[in-house]
């Protein structure tokens, strides 16, 4: 499988990296919207091009990975290149996901590709963990915590603030909400109740920390609603302590089954993650590569992973993975 | 959706009482190799019919949930009630899947109908998180625990034994085996260092308990490889704490990703269970919907959990999905 990756950031970099641990896939080349000169990649002997000159190299590509951000990037961008190519996407907008999918299928109806759009870990993995856990206990409750993790929104949001000069937000769960979703408790939890927000922030010299701390707690829809900590630091504390870009979280579903529902049962699926970007990556790759499947079987149009039997993500053959994972 | 239930132990009662919980599904009638006059089933006006009487009520059925057991029964049902209906069975004996698999393949095939082995837990969701997480880091280890739960085939062992009059084996995952696991240190783990066995047992009158405790600790296969614990107690504290058939476990990928896999990542996937046969027989009425679907389709032959994609599942739309709960 040949892949092209369109945008060359963190997930961009990740997409390049879980090429090498998939056998089957090959980088292509690498498409930006920045002067290619400018663009190095790690691959050697991988050419990077402009994205206005995908066209000429499409028939090169049997999946492209779209890389851009979901605000303004994936929304424009998945629906034109699904006209040339099947395409994958991490689209992770979750009330613009209805309008996401008519556009990119109607386009790649039309052009005869396959599209995958939201794939990830949430969208994606999480996604799938609530639809199983949904079908298997009908009557229970649904419950995603995210972190302890790097929420990129909120630290930009942070650096927006007049006096900081650098910050990383990272969400935690609360451990006591953790626990009795974990006992079946089926509580019923506030924003708040669920989810911590800590903020580490390198302040602009003689800037004011109390007016920071204040701006930060008090933000609304970003940070009113929750407790948030705020601990002020170092350049170089801040570089050696909060350079990854670490996430995961969990996804649990609490149910009941038997004659008067007298039995509980709890699912959950959690990650823990050292690098956001490159797990994304990965959980794409396995994706492309059903995408692939679909379009050399004749398929054509929008998938999301509800729509993937799990057996076309492997590389191995029905009758390696019955012998072997099943 | 109309659900036959092939025999009447835990596991079909538990496929009863799950049908009250998925408002598109009716129990259309109980099969059993008993006198059917000697079984007395909780739904209200369902018939409980002789197994051997099947074919004449073939027709009223979309799925024949098969909920004999895996040593015997499936192998040999599984396929004869192929060749008649949709089935689907829990097939566990992981070694044989690769036959089973083939037999029912071919009886649904020359019949046309649609089957599917090896639904549940483990084999089940267990497997298809073992896929998933394999699919997206190809480079890591696998770990599965089981428990804490309750043994049938050790238990069994057990009241096997001279002198046992009743007997309970619960198997318990190492607390300090799974902390490394879930640490990303990619233990090497022993059958000993993962699970340790404890068993409660009834005594005979007048038994000599140190012969049993002997005879269990010492055991082949069941329990020599193991720490195992051994607590006599009386027919009434038997009765109050081990009644219920609780299981549960955790399927845990530990890889890397990044240019030279610096990064770490850890998907974990566990199950808290009151009654195992009821969980059972939950993941089977999911599955069983996806193959009448796939019957409707004009799909034929045998599959597994792999091959559905997980809309099926679901009795909602793709629309509703996506809005919902991607």
């Amino acid at each position: 499988m040949n892949i092209g990756i369109m945008g060359y950031g963190n997930l961009g970099r990740g997409i390049e990296c879980a090429i090498r641990q998939n056998p089957d896939m090959e980088l292509t080349a690498v498409f930006t919207r920045r002067d290619p000169a400018t663009v190095k990649i790690l691959t050697e002997g991988v050419a990077v091009y402009s994205a206005d000159d995908f066209e000429a190299h499409a028939d090169e590509v049997d999946v492209l990975v779209m890389c851009g951000g979901s605000a303004t990037d994936l929304p424009q961008q998945t629906p034109v290149f699904a006209k040339l190519c099947n395409v994958i996407d991490s689209f992770d907008t979750h009330a613009n996901i209805p309008q996401h999918f008519d556009n990119v299928d109607a386009a790649a109806r039309e052009s005869g590709h396959v599209a995958l759009i939201s794939a990830g870990w949430d969208p994606g993995m999480f996604s799938l963990n609530r639809l199983y856990a949904n079908c298997i206990l009908p009557e229970g409750s649904d419950y995603t915590f995210w972190g302890k993790g790097v929420s990129q929104g909120h630290s930009d949001a942070v650096r927006r603030i007049a006096g900081v000069k650098n910050a990383k937000q990272y969400t935690i769960p609360v451990p006591e909400a953790l626990e009795s979703v974990r006992a079946g408790e089926n509580p019923q939890l506030t924003t708040r109740q669920k989810h911590t927000r800590e903020c580490f922030v390198v302040a602009e010299e003689g800037a004011d920390l109390a007016q920071i701390e204040h701006d930060i707690v008090t933000m609304p829809n970003y940070f009113s609603d929750y407790d948030t900590t705020v601990h002020f630091i170092s350049e170089d504390d801040f570089a050696r302590d909060h350079a990854g870009i670490p996430h995961g979280g969990f996804v649990i579903r609490s149910g009941a089954t038997g004659w008067n529902k007298e039995n509980k049962h709890v699912v959950e699926y959690s990650l823990k993650l050292d690098s956001n970007p490159e797990f994304t990556a990965s959980v794409i790759l396995a994706f492309a590569r059903a995408i692939n499947r679909l379009h050399n079987e004749g398929q054509t149009g929008c998938k999301t992973v509800f729509d993937i039997a799990p057996a076309y993500l492997s590389p191995l053959s029905g009758e390696e993975l019955r012998a072997h994972l099943l």
